[in-house]
């Protein structure tokens, strides 16, 4: 009986870390005026900030060099509340370095799991005992499932910098076309598409770590990716072999793709002056 | 019979403080070469003026800083007609200040209420007396309708600022694309998507407060949405949930979101300057 | 019989006053390092300009500050022929005052009157008279047709600026969509759909008014609009009236709205100073 | 028996001149620090080198002054080859004058004539011979057309400067929609829709001259296209009617229009300064 | 009766050289300022610099000048690793003509050959072995047949630059939309229209050299193109040939075309300076 109730639309999620990505760009006319000596003096104080941020062990910032024209540095905040990834902003500014670097992209988001198979597990049973959904008894056991996720997944939610050599960041939307729409799709299709996206994910576990970041209501587009990697090779495998499943294939708009090198706060200055 | 007839196509709305949103971005290049206590100087005068915008009760200024390369600051205007919030747009450009920060984005827009609830009943009636659309009984009755809304929601179309530390703003329009075309549907589907629409809005009413502006023949978009919340994450997740209402799956299209931080005038220079 | 003959598919056309829109945005950084003195001494040149032009009857220029980021100055000439608009550019271009005013954004179109009513009689007259279109019966009925229709319309296709206090102008294209084409439907449809869309508008006669130029083949897009009101909320109830007529509910492409307020020459200088 | 045989998809065409159109806009605020005296020189300067450049009687350059904030300058310059096109460009570069011009715009073409008819009958006739395309044979019978053809129309693709006032200059593409593809359509269809095309462009022969430049893997549109009128009322007119035609209607996607007038080489200083 | 099973969607693919391509310009207003001396120092440097580059033979750099607005110049390197590729990149801005040159756009890719044809042959043969797709076995004899592959192919995914004048850069995605969709066919028929297409490549072969590289999850462009030749028109030749093509004609998006000419590095001085 309960199979053939419709299940609510929305799926869980739980949250965790707040995220700022900040794209720099130098602005190198200005920049290449200046003496070596007071580059490396604004260096130096920018170096310190980053140790100051780094030695946050549970909510660190990490600084890469990125490829391409799109940036020259990427910053990456994980912070405990959006009040203080506005801080990391606003301390970057500060510094004597901020008026050389301008900042030409970013992106503001919060660490997501998305809970498709607890979901759909937790509505049909809920839906089984006969309760409404948004009743004050639904709310109730929907609070305590996420309570649970929340502590199970505390290590996923709360993630610091995977120890990798490269650092690919996309944005990403679900398509709402006429014809083809992600939020007009049953939740149990949905569940069943995002499994087996999964699945292939699983595979490529050892090569690549991932954190997903949502950003509906906080940026321009529906979630933020973080793929880390010691060869950049297996993004593209890891993308292609994706872009087959019906998730990607049908569902999936892409924003731009940001590539760059993770750069240990005291190998910056030699990093960037040669 | 009167069911069968079909009701004019448009919604009555009714209108109340027009606004203006100024995002506005540093040039920090000039900026950073100015003496601190010139700087100083500066921000004193603008909070001056500030303070003198948060004075008026009825149509006040607030300002925010921003999340992320969009923006540093906004200023959203509430004033009682045009010519004032383009008064405000002058006011800051002539003060020392306006020298150093671009207006980089902006919306013109004025408070709105869609009555669609009201509409259908006051149509039906209507015809259902024997009324032409557009006679002259025809719109004595509406302009009647539209001026008792007008009084019951003063409150509500004269909105100030919600007591919330982060806002966030933007912009939207309904599709109307090839087979999906939101101004193509019948009043009745409209206005039946639009009250689920609002079931949803009202379980978050005491978390978010929400401002609608409309914006057509005024600026690029059709409406301006405003939220104000103490926790971003409640952004995130109203806006979700909405996502997958068919309003909002089908027949909404997003601009940019811009998300900041509420700044009492009092504290800009510290949070400013550090 | 005449009803069954295909009419040929092209609307008869007569142009009026050509048009330039030049939307100006001061180097406020360089502006604003100047002295008063030499501001309004600049300003003044300007204003001794924009006199001459408006003192033309037939073809005068007008100035507005704008709303908004887009633009701070939007400067409209309306000329006798393609030359003269372009050399108002050129004489603005030659004020001291040009090299610190970026044209940001211009529209270059002709004021244009769409017949689709005549031109579905007169089509209809020729095919039941047994003329081929485009014989040389033809186009001397047309070219009389047209020739008529420019004497009798000849205050709307060589306007001068409405008496109001604001404008809005955007640009406009009709959709050619894979299943919906403006351009593939038979000129009767195109006929009665416009003459529906002209209904509404007659009703904001006494509030708005109107100026349609045409620009295929001249800019980016196909029409530009200006409207004309002393209190911009009739551009929106305008504007929102007509998007649910099925001419632009599945037959418009909107571009940007600009809004601005008309500024007589003489209170320029106060206007921009304070 | 040959008529049910299919065609080849792949329309002959004939080439001639290589095109670069240059879009330049003066550096206003350093350029209107100059000393007139500097200014003229300079101008001279570029003068001397577009007579130089206008006494090619086969291979000429002309300037233009644009309409609106698009570009101040166009230059077009045909040449014999690749190398010349590119070697205008670094010339204008290399002047005094060079510095204070941003190409802000530009467009790298060959003037192409589309053979439909010639193809389909070629094709046809080969077929009916019992040769298969691509064959040895074949590409010798289609080689010999397209000599034949280039002798022929030499004068057209090796256009010199129409002497009319005005010029119109705007790039396209054919459609590739997922039920519009022109690509897709039968060579016959797209030869019947050329060839009705063609009688539209016929009728407009005294008043407007077109060069069609194919761009194809060489710029960022698949054509470009120039006009050249004493009017630019007859731009507007002649397409528009090509609007309403199906090649253009369903198959048409327009760029940017950029309209220019052109300046002899002597008038330019003159034209300039004022 | 294999033939009836499905076989797994994804292409295999394999990779060699890592590929950066610089688009850069001159910021002219600086760079004009200089005495020619001190341009010739830096130019030298930069001379020096590529000279190095170029001495690698397995992994080289090349230098190009471009047409039209969209760069200058344009640096293409092969490298070993993306390490390396970075490297290029910070080489050249810590050189002296670096803070005159802006890097406008770039391109991250990995030369990729695509293995259309023994993907489908080794997957049947798997799958007539009983294999399951992802198991120990498969994978073993997945990996040892591009391994094969590799060895083979070698001198292709290891390239150097083809001795001709004139390159052709743009990049293409495949099409994903709500009936077209590229990644939704099965492979057999992605590998019947690959097969047709390199067939139109093939008749190309002598005149213009083609590198393919892959840019999934490393730039915002699925693949990027380099075309090399003699005369540009084969570039457009080819080009429009293949649009006919069904895998260019409905799957094909194209981004921007950049075209230059190849400037050996002892010849850059003189071609820059004149």
């Amino acid at each position: 009986m309960s199979t053939t109730a419709t299940l609510p639309a929305v799926p869980l999620t739980i949250e965790g870390s707040w995220v700022m990505h900040q794209l720099l760009r130098f602005d190198s006319a200005a920049w290449s005026k200046l003496e070596t000596l007071h580059k490396r003096t604004m260096l130096r104080e920018l170096v310190f900030k980053l140790r100051e941020w780094e030695a946050n062990e549970k909510f660190p910032s990490a600084i890469f060099t990125m490829f391409g024209h799109k940036a020259d540095l990427m910053l990456v905040h994980f912070r405990e509340n959006p009040a203080e990834t506005h801080q990391a902003e606003l301390e970057l500014s500060r510094l004597s370095i901020g008026a050389f670097l301008r900042q030409v992209h970013s992106y503001f988001s919060v660490v997501e799991l998305g809970l498709y198979e607890s979901t759909v597990k937790i509505y049909r049973a809920l839906l089984d005992k006969g309760l409404a959904p948004n009743s004050e008894e639904w709310k109730a056991e929907i609070e305590a499932t996420l309570a649970r996720q929340r502590d199970a997944m505390a290590p996923r939610i709360y993630p610091t910098f995977p120890d990798r050599k490269y650092i690919c960041f996309y944005p990403m939307d679900r398509v709402r076309g006429e014809q083809v729409n992600w939020y007009s799709e049953p939740i149990e299709e949905r569940q069943r598409m995002m499994h087996d996206h999964g699945m292939i994910g699983r595979r490529y576990a050892d090569d690549v770590k991932q954190i997903i970041t949502g950003s509906i209501g906080l940026d321009d587009w529906e979630w933020g990716v973080d793929l880390f990697a010691d060869d950049p090779l297996v993004f593209k495998k890891l993308i292609y072999e994706m872009r087959f499943d019906e998730v990607s294939a049908k569902y999936a708009k892409f924003g731009q793709f940001f590539v760059g090198v993770r750069v240990p706060s005291d190998a910056l200055e030699q990093f960037l002056l040669g």
